[in-house]
């Protein structure tokens, strides 16, 4: 019975977080803060030490040590695996409720935002860890760290304040998704360096021709492929309704669009991307029709139960046992060049691309700031390659990216909701 | 990134077991046969060794080993989580559709269906095993393997009928949830037999007042609570619908019906009840208004994604392997013992139960044969108790379990559509 003991215990943790997580955001809205903010500190509060105590331990969860991912244990790894799933399906009904049209209106725009937003970043991460420690190493993947953007947050705040169709929304989608390529060849460039000393030209211009051509293909897919398959399957309908045998049909378009999110997600976990992206172009393929066939309110409740632990999970990983004072003082100014450089990039991108946009450069530059659990990704890996015999990335620097990406994520969506309602002053409280 | 690798991987394995339940399932179901049936299958093949290799294998899934959980790998307990989720889902869902008044209806039915339907299968499970290889211990957990009866199965042929409101589907859920209840104490006398030698009477007086009481309580406050707090919320939302306020207090319904299902699955598996129950039951508080608020479509929505790992992951439990020709012969013997016993007892308790079901009797029989993985849960709980130095089920046997366990959740649902359809004669086909 351990295994059917195993999963008793995994319910009472996955209750406990539900309950926790439902009721802290439901607090934070009633007092017009983004819910989800009250979902990571949930999970940070967790996690913290009191005394040799935490409720994560008291819980039987055990966190992965930096660089060794398999000292986690079951519960770990279970509230990873849904809280994953939650954000693919969040992603997954963005891409449901943005027409492809919407996305590439403004996909000049978006590139610009994109590309400005991960070079200031680097440069900043790669500057102030020469000056703290002087290890190339360790520069380069702090740089890359701080590249990433979690676009699950700011997809969510912009959910909540219903303002899917607003450009700036757009921008930021675009923006995050391109951001993605652009961070995965930053993290492959940098990865190999630190593993052979040099940049292996033919591995990078691979992942550049793979990842592109995944994103462009798909979004020409969406603009040019469905459309046309769309007629012919209405046209089966039509055929089928005059048949009264309508239902039927109807009814695997659910199924048949999950297989189609994970097919997506899979692939682009496998050539390096985030799950993310794929489950967005996913949702792109069906967005002209998802409302008519109610795929959103259907992906909506399997987010609904999944997505708080994932939130719940970014916060879970903060382990504050690890801060010394002096770290504490790298931290912030990381997190404050974080933020800057993000917001300045991204909002000079934003008027670059369309003067008339002015704006919305401020919106545009907040809602990229989040990093999200990709920061950390990063990070992770930089632990696990060594480099003249110690680690590319110290536990020190990794807990410095933890506390950054974490921060951001909490910071960003108020400043967010905020700045957003002020422009558009509607929506319910997010 | 070797969490992030091994999340990949788990997308791809999730993938493939998605696409291939779902093709599998519309296959089967062009053919008029439950869709389940298909699922099981996939598992089966995905399972099985051809030469030293297997699709299991190939996707990187280890299996425990009987009498070791933990030697099973990340990725079967990922499967698993996700099918102890989707059939847990699948009961909230059934229990939704049940109102209370339906169940206590055919109450004294449901209990003599059950009764009889525990005490048949296990004397033959018992008298088998003896003759076998008269081993006291392995004869009683065999008896005990035999009595479970898993109501997911069932219940989703039910559904897939749209046979809910029949009386017979009424009997069936209301015999599996007094069946469990029943299981559990002859499992905890079973268990505390081989573990000390003889039967604790304080121990299996707890458990039998303890999951008594948790079941009986639940049906009373569905029956006598639940309308008066019922009326409260709707006075609220109808006053919020003054203010123009409603669809606040309308959206978080949801969740907390999820919470509510968490809290009584984790609560009924920790007094050793099955998660299904507590599931059901939970279900069962909101029937009355589940469908006007529209939390059946979006708990199906849940239960379209996670189900088919469900039922794949029933049947990645055949190792065929390890069977020998002795052994499959015994295997047989149990698994025509098991459909039998099950099927006269439970169809006797429906006519004892109630004169004028003669005609249900036949289609409660046949809906109370599946065992599920409730009969493996069982057989593990013997193989990881030690008596005299020895297991008190041997491995062989729980090969037999094992068998038996998927053979009858293969061939019930295929019987118990056909004779539901020829006596309703209507519905999908299943």
């Amino acid at each position: 019975m351990s295994a059917e003991f195993e999963m008793g215990q995994l319910m009472v943790i996955l209750t406990v977080l539900f309950i926790l997580a439902f009721s802290a955001s439901a607090v934070f809205k009633r007092f017009g803060i983004p819910g989800l903010i009250g979902e990571i500190l949930i999970g940070v509060l967790v996690a913290a030490q009191i005394g040799d105590w935490s409720v994560m331990e008291f819980l039987g969860i055990v966190r992965p040590v930096p660089g060794d991912p398999d000292s986690g244990n079951f519960y770990w790894n279970a509230i990873e695996i849904l809280a994953q799933l939650g954000v693919v399906f969040l992603l997954f009904t963005v891409g449901l409720e943005t027409k492809v049209k919407e996305l590439t209106s403004v996909g000049r725009t978006a590139l610009l935002v994109a590309v400005l937003g991960v070079i200031l970043p680097f440069i900043a991460g790669y500057a102030v860890i020469m000056m703290w420690d002087g290890n190339l190493y360790h520069a380069m993947f702090m740089g890359a760290a701080m590249v990433a953007t979690s676009v699950g947050i700011t997809a969510q705040v912009i959910k909540d304040l219903n303002l899917m169709s607003a450009s700036e929304s757009r921008i930021i989608i675009g923006a995050a998704v391109i951001d993605d390529v652009l961070g995965l060849i930053v993290l492959t460039m940098v990865a190999g360096m630190a593993r052979t000393g040099s940049i292996e030209i033919i591995n990078v211009t691979g992942i550049i021709v793979i990842s592109s051509l995944f994103v462009i293909l798909l979004i020409v897919f969406c603009a040019k492929g469905v459309p046309r398959i769309a007629e012919k399957i209405t046209a089966a309908i039509k055929r089928k309704e005059a048949e009264g045998r309508e239902r039927k049909l109807k009814g695997i378009l659910f199924p048949i669009a999950l297989i189609v999110c994970l097919v997506l997600s899979s692939f682009a976990a496998q050539i390096g991307l985030a799950m993310i992206v794929g489950a967005f172009l996913a949702g792109m393929i069906f967005a002209e029709h998802a409302e008519e066939h109610g795929l959103i309110k259907k992906t909506n409740a399997i987010t609904i139960f999944l997505l708080p632990f994932f939130f719940v999970y970014v916060g879970l990983h903060i382990d504050t046992e690890s801060f010394t004072s002096e770290l504490l003082l790298l931290a912030a100014v990381v997190i404050v060049l974080a933020m800057i450089t993000k917001y300045v990039g991204c909002g000079a991108g934003t008027i670059l691309g369309d003067r008339e946009r002015k704006s919305s450069a401020h919106i545009v530059g907040i809602g990229m700031i989040p990093r999200g659990e990709v920061g950390i990704i990063v990070a992770t890996l930089g632990v696990a390659i060594t480099v003249n015999g110690s680690a590319a990335m110290s536990a020190d620097l990794f807990a410095v990216v933890v506390m950054m990406s974490v921060v951001t994520t909490i910071i960003a969506p108020f400043m967010f909701s905020r700045v957003f309602r002020k422009k558009y002053g509607k929506g319910p409280a997010a």
